[in-house]
């Protein structure tokens, strides 16, 4: 593998302009934005590299797919997206998100992490393993879809109708990041999510506030009814809410005691005096990997700028994001709701699921577990933390677990990607080890396919 | 007076045309939008009319003074101010704020209403008596400042440092309105506020939502701390928020009794079903009239865009304000607001003063009430609601009761100008009767002094 690595080496600069080429192509598929154009660019990045593609047409943005054949029919399948997160707050940016710009050796742009910078590392790998050792040694797969920061709504939808095309071994899946002190960490699993927005409607238009007196404010309403989901313990009060909770096994359990979570680093980049409920050690990991979350994500209503101004809001909207472990079901947690919401007088407030995912995991013994690890170890020259669950959500049930795929996370971020923030960035030198780590595992997988 | 009223129907499009020029200068305080340039034509619109006048700086937008002798010493001083709300929301304007357009009679503008339409009607009367009849009958003093929609934070310091000015015998204040009914409104006091922002801080910026699971979250902390404001039932629990409260009197309480509140007409066009608590009657002008308020105006924190976005914000905001009945005290508020803050355990969550406006009442029996009653009818031709007090706020306590100087509200406005709301506007007929209905106060107000 040391040719493969040097000629990876070798086309630094090709790799990271290729990738400036994508980060340049927005597409945010929460605005409609650039989404045809970068789909299109992503297919044509994984013809140059070999692969016979196709873009499959969904009811929403299209799934680009690629195969390639290697000596052997074992396959590995990566898993990648092309949309990216919404660029705001703008004004928040360092640079411009869709111009990408190397600054200290880090490229700034929407997407660099999250996660086109995973992507086009995967490619650069199978171009360096192809150039340098000819036909690759399994069958590689790529399913990248257009809807993963929106929830990924239609990934069901391709993976039904196109279920005999996405056998697989195995699946690298999407993401993977260094920590605090740049030890890298692989993800066995992934959360669910449920997001919804909440409504709550009072006069057909805003009015002086002075009539705050008696006609209903929609942003009490909203207010009240959310203080109703969760208290300041942290409790979500929706019954039913944790019943198909399923406990950690001990290896998993085991496996997240085992994690060097930097909780004085963290705090620091966070800029936190303490986490919340002022957790540390064990209760601190067990809540952030094995316990569902209730979080706005947004609220609003009224006037919000400079200055006072005396209105009585017509409208308040909230956006609420539910992380789910095993085995909650985000399509039960939205019914959950809207009975709670009734249940305490607030029916009045309209519920809109904007999306829901299923919570996944493979088990920790599983053989692509060990490959991922043993090569991370030898590139990065230390052991990764191994997580038996990001906290982090994404739709690996559908595409995997359903499918009775293995998958494993491991990707080229580090502690201060600001993933989903503004100044999104990764490190050059992460990129070209992620590159090398890919060719590695590719390899290894193949040795055990004919080993 | 007949001739003075054929003066003004004569010169009706002169007197819009003015009303437009004062209308397309914007003067947004709360956001510093042309306020120096307004007061200047304001000041300019003073001396046309051939007031004295002075320009008198402040802390804060300057204070447009004028004065104009008449054959008396008696004083009758007008309260304006140049400042209006901000525009927005801007979409939901038909046509542009700033740019004063005629449809179906009337004339829609930021300001057409509050306060521009009543200023300008006011020296539109004092123009055409003075045509018509020569020396006015009395001394007429003008005070029109430039930040009542911002709280008028300054006003008090222009009283202060100008005492000696401001002696008059009566007031008349800034506004009334037609009901729905087309009867006109007068107003002998006006409620006080207390205007706030509640500033919650997370994370030192924006993060992933999956970290809302261990990283505090200032969404929640908003919406907690505000639940423990006022409950569902609407009652404040900010211990000695009512301690000053004092009971109407017999003769005020008698006169909400008697105001003919359109029930049934106000819900069509707030366009509710019912009113909070489904109140109705006399417990519900009790309530609009006589009781203090808590109202969320403005609220926001995290992604307010469309779609989903999984973000744990940094920050959460909320504009508050409460409407004070005598003898509540502003300052006084604040305090006892961060104090329940702190006793709930949210001391975390910064208090910003923005303004305070002690609460007025002129006594029922006071002669300037008879005055502006009986000119209303006889120009109307119907007897005028009788307000007590209005529900909205106003810095009268400074200019007029401190002084001991009664105050009665009347003006042009009319059930549907949505004042503070997007479309704001006036009927030009309203427009010219108020012209009218203030020469007629000037007069009778003469009549008074020599009689």
């Amino acid at each position: 593998m040391e040719r493969v690595f040097r000629y990876i080496d070798d086309h630094r600069d090709e790799f990271v302009e290729r990738l400036r080429t994508l980060l340049r192509q927005p597409s945010v598929a929460a605005q409609n934005l650039g989404m045809e154009p970068c789909a299109k660019l992503v297919q044509q990045m994984l013809d140059g590299v070999g692969f016979k593609t196709q873009l499959f047409s969904t009811d929403g943005f299209p799934v680009v797919y690629g195969e390639l054949e290697g000596e052997s029919e074992k396959t590995l399948m990566f898993y990648d997206h092309y949309d990216v997160q919404p660029p705001e707050p703008l004004e928040l940016w360092e640079s411009d998100p869709w111009d990408p710009q190397i600054r200290d050796g880090k490229l700034y742009a929407r997407g660099a992490s999250d996660n086109k910078g995973d992507l086009t590392a995967r490619l650069c790998a199978l171009e360096a393993y192809q150039k340098v050792m000819g036909k690759l040694p399994i069958t590689i797969k790529f399913v990248i879809e257009g809807e993963e920061e929106i929830g990924s709504p239609h990934l069901g939808q391709f993976v039904q109708e196109h279920k005999n095309l996405l056998k697989a071994d195995g699946c690298i899946w999407e993401f993977g990041h260094k920590d605090l002190k740049d030890i890298p960490q692989i993800y066995l699993g992934l959360k669910g999510i449920c997001y919804v927005e909440l409504r709550a409607k009072g006069a057909a238009s805003d009015q002086h506030s002075s009539w705050g007196t008696i006609v209903p404010n929609p942003a009490w309403r909203l207010v009240w009814a959310l203080s109703t989901l969760k208290d300041e313990d942290e409790k979500i009060h929706i019954k039913g809410f944790t019943r198909r909770v399923r406990k950690p096994s001990k290896a998993e359990l085991q496996a997240v005691q085992r994690l060097d979570f930097d909780e004085a680093g963290w705090r620091e980049k966070f800029g936190i005096r303490h986490y919340l409920l002022k957790l540390r050690g064990n209760k601190l990991k067990y809540k952030h990997y094995f316990e569902p979350t209730c979080t706005i994500c947004g609220i609003w209503s009224g006037y919000t700028g400079p200055g006072p101004k005396t209105v009585l809001p017509a409208e308040a909207r909230a956006k609420i994001d539910f992380r789910l472990v095993p085995d909650q079901d985000p399509d039960e947690i939205v019914k959950l709701l809207r009975r709670h919401l009734k249940k305490h007088g607030f029916d009045d407030i309209e519920v809109i699921g904007m999306h829901g995912t299923y919570p996944a995991r493979t088990p920790m013994d599983d053989p692509l577990v060990g490959i991922v690890q043993r090569t991370a170890e030898s590139i990065y020259g230390v052991r990764p933390g191994v997580h038996p669950t990001s906290a982090a959500s994404g739709p690996m049930y559908v595409l995997c677990q359903q499918l009775g795929i293995p998958a494993v996370s491991t990707g080229i971020g580090y502690a201060h990607s600001n993933t989903h923030a503004p100044n999104e960035n990764i490190r050059i030198g992460d990129f070209l080890q992620g590159i090398k780590h890919i060719a590695s595992i590719v390899h290894e997988f193949g040795v055990t396919a004919t080993g």
